[in-house]
């Protein structure tokens, strides 16, 4: 019930009152990571809903995938 | 300079005028996903800023590595 996402920013973004919506009262911030919106919420969150408990995925091109791992560049057996 | 981390929530966090801090009249909201303190900035995109252009990385144990592939398992070459 974890996911691998890929993100690109390498800073905040600084959230004023004036980005709260007005009508709700709050602004909903996205934890899955996979919000075409990020970092807000655009409701991606749904497809996690269904993720195994000790299995971790990636979301990709409309599909989910299970990681078996990750291959870094400096692992030795490859 | 992308990069890859692990996200466990399946939902959003609503922020609330309350939330935002008093003296700096905003919040900072992570963006680069290596927050300890997620989805809020705890500084750690600091880490971020001299990743290369064309490079995904992963950040772990306090190390940083060059992601080659992620294999999952469905692929039919493993």
């Amino acid at each position: 019930m974890t996911r691998l996402v890929e993100l690109e920013a390498n800073g905040p973004r600084k959230l004023e009152p004036a980005d709260i919506d007005d009508e709700k009262g709050d602004i909903a911030v996205c934890q899955c990571g996979l919000s075409d919106e990020f970092p807000f919420c655009d409701g991606s969150h749904r497809r996690t809903r269904d993720e195994d408990e000790g299995t971790t995925y990636v979301y990709a091109d409309g599909e989910r995938r299970e990681v078996e791992r990750v291959v870094t560049t400096d692992d030795a057996d490859e």
